[in-house]
């Protein structure tokens, strides 16, 4: 526990290869990590909060982490703080990860304001959205002011990003039509703000009219906070353009929520949740972990699939064992 | 125990009033009614799984039970056994019941081969769900072969119900724009079927617009079943029209799921999902009723809130008070 003091003290000094090591202690899965990784946040708990904390996402080939670079350097060079998280559930299918490559965000990393973190190499979403609750509370801890979370578009993680941020920005390519397929998946009715990307040259007409779609597709939606109705944008991340006004978007809708008291409100009720949450994987883990329920899982698992053993039978069976 | 199985021998010799007591039953939360309810289900699960399920729902005012009602005497017209189950969810929050009247669907009920229940009085979600599925395998015990799962058109609710039936039926209003806001919240991509309803007289040519309009947005969707792309129909409950080829349509969706082995899977991971739910309920009951958990819970609750204490804390917290 002293380990996770003094951790937590270098953190507090926004140390950042102190951070780094603070989020890996909070990814691991391993039973004496956590008890680590708990005193660690307990011990910074006092010092988070401060961040405006964005969720990003938007489907592969969007231009996210070019966005991300150029928001994210404009964002320093206002004198702002910027770390960047990633969410990364195709490392569970897929066993490699889209956003784990070392290189990216190469012109970010190397700003001495800016944290990238690469992606972690998490296995189920349930865990990588808890660990990435806990990073973001170590990030504001060492003095990140703004924290970007980003996924890709894949369905369930914008869901748990949306649950551990503030607003959520979806980004959206500019040839429209075939590609709003990628993200029309309840993923839209996240949003807070859409950003059409790549709105330069050649395909910044074709961007305009994804901007109309996508704004007449909001108003068949229920806004995320039905004080604010979301708003679509456009940006060329190369060009610079529509950037500065994303940010100034950004900050007006997340004062107006602060003032309103909906910050707060949002904020406790996702820790509530996040309790909850912990809650069921605890007890999960528990069941798994009990010898005797894992001797009858698998069988009773399969009955119920095959429907010889009706689901409420079987969990009571199991839940039986328990007690 | 032999209460259970008398009750078991009469629902399946498809005795009506017998099959409304079992129902009364499973809708219980007392602990020893709990105990019969599965009993029950078990003594009658070998006779299970026959009927067509089917979800329908809509907003208020779309003419739900209208169609229903017409749906139903269609099918009863030709031999069929026409079971209508409803979850509502509304009687949580008002405290009401929008679907509890006694005199609805007086047609239908009146009918020899149908059995219409009303909505049950339950408290939470979770546990609508849980009975209505329990609910519906009566009802194939009982002999029906075309089970209708009603739902009104308020969010969670559908997500349930599409996860106890085979396909889901959604109603739009012919009055389209406006409407729509109504059901797009992630609604629609449940639908294997989007009926526009009140399609005759004045409303006709309003309702032939609707119907292009949802056609539109499902293009942007992805279908509930990948092999089959959801249709959209125009009815007139009080005129006729469209009734037969809406169960037409149905009946092939149906078939052709059965046959490509895709029912049999979706029922199976359906089960199996049941039980994981019935797991989590059941673990969460055994926390709330520990009373050393009891003493904690609130105070540590509102502490999390307040982000006095970690979500981890204090799930850990209370986990360890357990065991």
């Amino acid at each position: 526990m002293t380990n996770a003091n003094q951790l937590a003290t270098l953190v507090l000094g926004g140390d950042r290869r102190a951070l780094a090591r603070a989020i890996t202690l909070v990814e691991s899965t391993r039973t004496d990590h956590r008890d680590q990784a708990r005193a660690l946040v307990d011990a910074v708990l006092e010092s988070t909060g401060g961040a405006m904390r964005l969720g990003i996402s938007g489907p592969p080939g969007v231009g996210k982490s070019t966005f991300i670079e150029a928001f994210g350097i404009r964002l320093t060079e206002q004198g702002h703080r910027v770390a960047v998280l990633a969410v990364d559930p195709t490392s569970t299918r897929s066993g490699g990860s889209i956003l784990g490559d070392k290189t990216r965000m190469e012109r970010l990393s190397n700003q001495p304001n800016a944290f990238v973190r690469p992606s972690p190499s998490g296995r189920e979403l349930g865990g990588v959205a808890r660990r990435s609750r806990e990073a973001v509370l170590l990030c504001e801890a060492a003095g990140f002011d703004v924290v970007l979370v980003e996924t890709v578009g894949v369905g369930q993680s914008e869901v748990a990003v949306a649950g551990l941020t503030d607003l959520f920005v979806l980004l959206a390519s500019p040839t429209g039509g075939d590609d709003l397929q990628g993200i029309k998946r309840g993923i839209m009715e996240l949003a807070d703000l859409v950003i059409v990307t790549k709105a330069d040259g050649a395909l910044e007409a074709t961007a305009r009219h994804a901007c109309s779609d996508i704004r007449n597709a909001l108003h068949l939606l229920r806004p995320p906070h039905p004080e604010l109705s979301p708003e679509v944008m456009l940006v060329s991340s190369t060009a610079g353009t529509g950037i500065a006004e994303a940010w100034d978007r950004l900050k007006g809708t997340h004062s107006a929520l602060a003032d309103a008291g909906a910050l707060d409100r949002l904020r406790a009720e996702q820790a509530r949740q996040w309790m909850w949450s912990e809650l069921q994987d605890g007890l999960l883990d528990l069941l798994r972990a009990d010898r005797r329920v894992a001797e009858h899982l698998p069988e009773l698992e399969a009955e119920v699939a095959a429907g010889m053993v009706s689901p409420a039978t079987a969990a009571h069976r199991l839940l039986a064992t328990l007690t």
